[in-house]
């Protein structure tokens, strides 16, 4: 029965029987182009082959999505942006165990809107408890904490959320890496805890380490974090956000702090 | 793009563009007829109630699920179904807040399979890591980690997995409820813990205190469940279905337990 009808089985669309759907048995990944030039595609690809490792999807071409990549976005003419795709494990029945399953390949490429005013005004975020897996590296289609983080910051009027775990400490946000620059050194998670491999965070850290900024990788709490000098996100889509409010405590004066003006300018040699 | 081929956006199907598939926003049930007769709809509508509920899906229509639920089971003609169905916040583009949702919902009639052999002759279980969300009182379609659970069962040959938590105390089965009988009492995680509201398990509770036969609420190390007298799990589709393997230690010299069986007989009353 989909909706109020009621449809023969070997009707129903392969889509509605995908285990994605089911069991959010899949994962993805999310990269972007700079200017007609797509940015870290082999470091996507890397982290995508480590996620479908991660759940046991076994015997994907990685070379077949690359190309994939490549043509959807060739395709699309589009300058800016937004590519995402996801691999799951097959269509079939729902049961937990699948049986002669291929797996399902699915992408879409949107423009980047708008996100200056982010950049140069900075954003607010709010905290919400970190209610996700214990497998967090993988990045998997299995993101309903990650919606309910990012529904409770909309309602406090704030940009994205920022995940504290049960323990008091940071790990990340929502859908973004989390940063404090605290005594002119950068404060984020170490990737020992359970957070994902964020590849804008890599190439932060390369920002950082040009700049002779140092890296301290070391989980923060809340209050430490609401009373940092500077704050900033890594989003794969906008790379360096920064962020003038904390749990409604005002950051940097309001205004991006100047060490994450560096690093954006910084970062921004890369996408150039 | 779907698999190989590049479509255009307003030529995809609407479920390919489901939250459910992007993100596991949304949830489900599962509940079952014995001989053409629906049991204990009333707790599956309520659950999926609080389920709705806690992950914020407003609006709905509860009256006219139960409609729904009625009017396929009666097109299936199927006497002993499993009958599925899920709500997920909407569809549209990819956007962890989406706009203008409309709930989609989606249901399935299946005939359940023979299972009088895992009755008769038990079934054998092994332990897995609890790697789930903090919020298992919701039934999710997040259900990655239930799936990588039964991965690692089937691949030992074995049923069911078994999910230990952090703590080393066992929560529940990937899909069903866990109790041990030890010392003639019936030993079964409270529901403070981060488990399902089990409705089989509600009811082999009233089939309990029909026989007389003592509930003892409380975690179980699986060391404690290996030594047990007798093992058990309750599953929406099969009831109660006796455990005579978990992690490969025998138990109850291989054959389903006394107590177990009578909870069976007792059980089948309801479903009658």
């Amino acid at each position: 029965m989909i909706n109020d009808e009621i449809v023969d089985m070997d009707k129903v669309h392969p889509a509605l029987l995908d285990r994605g759907l089911y069991f959010g048995d899949g994962v993805y990944e999310v990269l972007r182009s700079y200017n007609g030039k797509i940015f870290a595609l082999d470091e996507h690809l890397k982290r995508f082959l480590n996620s479908l490792a991660g759940i046991e999807i076994n015997g994907i071409d990685i070379s077949r999505v690359r190309q994939n990549v490549l043509m959807a976005f060739d395709s699309a003419k589009i300058k800016n942006a937004k590519i995402y795709f996801h691999i799951t494990r097959g269509s079939g029945p729902r049961d937990h165990i699948g049986k002669d399953l291929k797996p399902n390949f699915f992408l879409t490429i949107s423009e980047i809107g708008d996100y200056s005013k982010s950049k140069t005004d900075g954003v607010a975020v709010s905290t919400y408890p970190d209610l996700r897996w214990k497998k967090c590296w993988i990045k998997s289609l299995n993101l309903l904490p990650n919606v309910l983080a990012k529904m409770d910051a909309a309602k406090k009027g704030c940009d994205e959320s920022i995940l504290v775990d049960e323990s008091g400490l940071i790990t990340e946000g929502s859908s973004s890496a989390f940063f404090a620059i605290i005594d002119r050194a950068i404060h984020t998670a170490p990737t020992t805890a359970n957070i994902l491999s964020s590849i804008t965070r890599k190439f932060t850290v390369i920002a950082a380490q040009n700049l002779g900024i140092r890296i301290v990788e070391k989980s923060l709490t809340a209050n430490q974090a609401a009373g940092a000098d500077e704050l900033f996100l890594g989003v794969t889509t906008k790379d360096i956000i920064p962020v003038v409010k904390f749990d409604g405590q005002t950051i940097s004066n309001s205004k991006p702090g100047q060490i994450t003006k560096k690093l954006i300018a910084e970062f921004s040699k890369f996408t150039g």
